[in-house]
């Protein structure tokens, strides 16, 4: 079972799962390349994957079978699980627990060669419902303290495979990165009354200057102090301290927002590697009226090296406001998928 | 001039510093490899490199010609810079000022295929001086509040020139990760009034699972919750606060202590990419009796990637204790340099 340690220093935690060694791909400089056909996470190969947790599939089709447009499963590797009790103890001077948690893949596409820019937008809604789905799920395990839901894309983002896929791995514990913003985003409230999101968005609108795009419900954004070049922010404009409280329709309309997103940074650095994550309040019944969910986008230009890991300070050669003015400027309409001729729309094409 | 912002949320500052984008390794997968003779580090291109700083050379030799055995120059891209003002201001709710600071390189051997661990033992302890040397001079100027010296070796650790060198940065203010280290060290000593690094030398002594090396004043020990597999640490058995604390002959077993573990790091990993830091208290007259100075070493094996990212959790796939078995068990008497047959000792015999 893997284990929950402590830095007893500065309180951080890190999750030692020496099953993951087993990974083929661990400490190999390169990522497992499948073809399409031998490709786990491809229709036909169910039987290599843990048992699906939920799937959209078309009704004529059987669990684990091909007839899917969209698959949830246990991580074959996972770095939590489900099964045992926390069982925190100390040893000496140090903390640690039983990793127990969940840890999940969303395969989002039957077709190996489509990223979330080449789907239609209701294929995108699906990905985003299907997360929504999974932490209603998740929340209701009371053991479980935190979800976190990320994409990887491409392998020096950390991705193993390279169909298109996310995952979330829900924690036992609040992670410090997510208390972090919890206690920033609580001062601020306490401060002024007011949500520092709320605050922020209202100072772009007015600034104007760190605005990718400006879409019904959300605004894709430069942050003022980003950690990497063209990192990008997704935001909900009006006032929601988690990812649940979107309204049904507002799936849509993220789905087109994260779709235009994606696609401007893939046109503007050449499909650049990234990771996504969702930012969002824990889990609990507490109101969290100071904290407010969002996308964090960070593509993959630069390395962290020694300063970065030294000061938690970051190094970034490009400024928000002239990576926002380049890709406001683009024209997605001018986006050629390589997949467009040749990619089939639904699953039931394949059978 | 490069600008420090801070993220209004959590408290991060980044530094925004359009100057390096014209780094010619920006945003390229390839790291700069240069041929000795057009590498700028070597002897004989010293006109392709701010002025040195400070250097150890021949008596007969003249300053920014050959001759050197170290050289400490400016960087030529630096983050920070030393002219200016800090000129803190808001910018609506956020927080900037300009980029004052340092930026140096620690040109660590004229050689250009020589590492630390090719190294006599003199000349790591050359390179340890040098640090000493540029910290108690740069701790003189009233603006800097931290003094991080970090090294970065092999390109996935971010080092864009291979000829070993390790790099200094004084920022204005005092990182994030260094203010955590601080209050989390603060906090235990106000309750234990004792130094946590201390105690926790104590246990790893008494556990005797995580120790690769017991030095006359240093351990070489993995910490017991590890960001990544191999994350080493070297920590002075006796209480110091500072870098600058260390006595004279200390430097000395410093340099074997530092040689020894990157040589089993070498051997075991296959000459894996890694970042060192040094952690030191910070420039000021407050005592910090409750901090101990660190190096911690990181080899890069695994990537930091939307999980990492999204909560500042760590997944390491090898337990501290297999890692510290695995380094102990090791010969280093069986390392062979590749440049062992036709490595010259001194500078001098270049020329």
């Amino acid at each position: 079972m893997p284990e929950l340690r402590k830095d007893p220093i500065i309180g951080r935690w890190v999750i030692i799962s020496s099953e993951r060694a087993k990974r083929p791909s661990s400490f190999k400089a390169i990522s497992e390349r499948h073809a399409a056909h031998l490709c786990p996470f491809c229709p036909g190969q169910e039987d290599n994957t843990p048992p699906e947790i939920i799937a959209y599939r078309s009704q004529e089709s059987e669990p684990n079978q091909p007839g899917w447009r969209l698959r949830v499963i246990s991580n074959k590797y996972p770095a939590l699980v489900v099964e045992g009790t926390l069982n925190r103890e100390p040893k000496g001077l140090y903390d640690r627990m039983h990793g127990v948690g969940a840890h999940e893949v969303i395969i989002e596409t039957p077709e190996h060669d489509v990223d979330i820019v080449d789907m239609k937008d209701e294929n995108v809604k699906d990905i985003l419902w299907a997360y929504r789905e999974r932490m209603l799920d998740l929340e209701r395990d009371s053991r479980l303290k935190y979800i976190l839901i990320f994409k990887n894309h491409g392998e020096a983002a950390g991705a193993s495979l390279e169909h298109s896929h996310s995952q979330l791995i829900a924690t036992p514990i609040i992670p410090k990165r997510v208390s972090e913003e919890l206690d920033g985003s609580k001062r601020y409230f306490e401060f002024k009354e007011r949500c520092i999101y709320c605050d922020i968005i209202r100072q772009e609108i007015a600034d104007d200057e760190r605005i990718v795009k400006d879409f019904d419900s959300f605004i894709t954004v430069q942050p003022f102090a980003p950690r990497f070049p063209f990192e990008t922010w997704i935001v909900p404009k009006s006032h929601q301290s988690s990812y649940l409280e979107m309204s049904d329709s507002d799936y849509l309309v993220l789905a087109k927002c994260l779709k235009d997103t994606l696609t401007r940074l893939k046109m503007a650095l050449n499909d650049p590697p990234f990771n996504f994550m969702i930012h969002t309040r824990p889990v609990s019944r507490e109101s969290h009226e100071y904290y407010h969910w969002h996308i964090e986008i960070i593509p993959k230009l630069t390395k962290v090296a020694g300063f970065e890991w030294g000061s938690g300070f970051y190094i970034n050669p490009t400024a928000p406001e002239e990576a926002a003015e380049y890709l406001k400027n683009l024209d997605v309409s001018e986006y050629r998928s390589n997949t467009e001729d040749n990619r089939i729309d639904t699953a039931e094409g394949r059978e």
